[in-house]
């Protein structure tokens, strides 16, 4: 197992430790709990708290969306798996300025049990929570059943939108519809080329021949929906493109953004070799991409291949996109 | 050959496609010359120009810091090749604002003398030119014959500082004289895990053991200093931190600015882990960190492994360091 560590069982302990040294003027730990990381900048009185959580090993996703204008909160678990109720209700707790806690993340089985039963906890602390599930990965599951659908790359447009809404001073209930909104504009397609090693268990979570690339795999090793052999750049935008707008149309004059995420060893020029080809398909259609998102968002650490996010957006979406924000892995300048 | 490109050498055309597609309101094409990169925001008459140029395969070097406050041209070759002395010409020329033109670049032999000679056409044109070379690789060549150092990472803190100082109107030889102060108080280390592919070659540029690092190994594969069996991130940070101190020594209360850089593969997590000892090593130094930078900054595409850069800063460089810059890789707000 060829990783820059140390003991396996300290991987999330030291990564967190590096991202309170390296950005510790933008976050900090909730009372040195090495697990659950919070905003470091000053928050408005009555402003609705968005909180995240969920398994390490996916970053920027999701300890690097914390911050001002996108998350207030996220707690995480080991690698790949979900953090405890008690460490949510935690969070939730700190991340309540007054007006409620979103609870935004990822649509599967271990957060949503415990994000449910920190839900209860802190109802009796008389703190207001709703939550709104992702679930844009087209691959995960088909149309017909697509509440099933995991969370992927898409929750970080969700998180950029909700979190500006929640800036602007909206309600929870206001902010919840503002996410969820998004999310249903939102759809994500991958590829996997390799898999990646989970530090505690030290074999590759699956197996990809060395001519094949596996369509719509999860960002945990999730069987895809089709093994094939080996893919050109253009036909796995063709095909990643294809399938999503399949599942969301688009029409000519439509304004969308677009993420191209690789999935940790993916390099950018190949990243940027994909995008040049999605913007191609989009402008053929006469959709109009606006600011762009192409980089590592949320990998599975030393995976290779990458995802399409397509985010259709509204005047309101839109504006929301552009607003500032500062987190360690998400900085947009626009005012 | 596991990459998602299409024909190998249509690779860095249709990266340069998806830079312009991606980044066209920061950057643009020289003439529609794909391989020539220049600044797309207004520039003031009478400021210096900066310019880079070698060969592609190390995104976000170099395209990605062209734009304001950082370089305002970049011509690129094919991959780890240097581009031509006529490239480099033209791209000079469009560069020159009324002040000349800092040619800024790793210490390469085909750089080095393309870039010479590009000097020499410009100066037929009336263009004045200095050039600063990048040479902080220690692990290049010994102390005594540091002047055949390669550069690597630390070249985009000259790109910064050197930025930073022609946007507040510097003459061509004080920014020429900033970013050699800057250079000689950075140095730069690198970890090698796995090797990269050049997409025209199509096999591995060389081999490393599946239990083996190598220390000290360039960013195109050139033979580091030492094979070692595999290394923990502590002993990682603990070696290159050790020979850049030995070759640069730092006093208690020396400010500096680290940056950790991924070289492709290599996984935030894992460089967050790294930097986390080299922040504790520095710290108990009595030296203090400011504005830290973990992430991808020049990489070899999918190569595995990681390089430590320290940058000695006086009252100065650390001005230039924390100011304004907008480029497609690097963005900083403070002001």
């Amino acid at each position: 197992m060829k990783k820059l560590i140390n003991k396996p069982e300290n991987f999330v302990k030291e990564t967190m430790e590096g991202i309170i040294y390296a950005y510790g003027d933008k976050v900090k730990l909730l009372d040195g709990d090495e697990r659950i990381l919070l905003t470091n900048y000053p928050v408005e009185k009555g402003k609705v708290g968005i909180v995240t959580a969920g398994g390490s090993g996916h970053l920027p996703v999701f300890l690097g969306y914390v911050g001002q204008g996108m998350l207030d909160g996220c707690a995480v678990g080991n690698v790949f798996a979900s953090p405890s109720a008690k460490k949510m209700a935690d969070m939730i707790k700190a991340c309540d300025y007054g007006s409620g806690v979103l609870c935004l993340y990822g649509n599967y089985g271990g957060d949503n049990m415990n994000f449910d039963m920190a839900c209860e906890m802190v109802e009796m602390d008389d703190v207001e929570t709703k939550t709104v599930r992702v679930k844009d990965d087209v691959a995960s599951s088909p149309k017909e059943t697509m509440e099933k659908r995991r969370g992927v790359a898409g929750m970080v447009y969700a998180f950029k939108a909700a979190g500006a809404a929640a800036e602007r001073m909206m309600s929870l209930e206001e902010v919840a519809g503002v996410a969820q909104k998004a999310l249903d504009n939102i759809r994500t397609m991958g590829v996997a080329l390799s898999p990646c090693i989970v530090p505690q268990v030290g074999e590759p979570t699956f197996q990809i021949e060395d001519d094949e690339i596996e369509i719509g795999m999860g960002i945990h090793g999730e069987k895809g929906i089709e093994v094939r052999k080996m893919m050109t750049a253009d036909e796995v935008a063709e095909t990643l493109v294809g399938r999503i707008t399949e599942d969301m149309p688009l029409a000519e004059g439509d304004e969308v953004s677009v993420m191209v995420n690789g999935l940790g060893a993916t390099p950018m020029e190949e990243q940027l070799i994909v995008y040049r080809r999605v913007h191609e398909l989009l402008n053929d259609m006469g959709v109009k991409v606006v600011m762009p998102h192409v980089g590592e968002y949320a990998t599975s650490m030393e995976m290779a291949g990458l995802s399409v996010t397509i985010f259709k957006l509204d005047g309101q979406l839109k504006e929301l996109l552009l607003s500032p924000a500062k987190t360690p892995f998400y900085t947009n300048l626009n005012k």
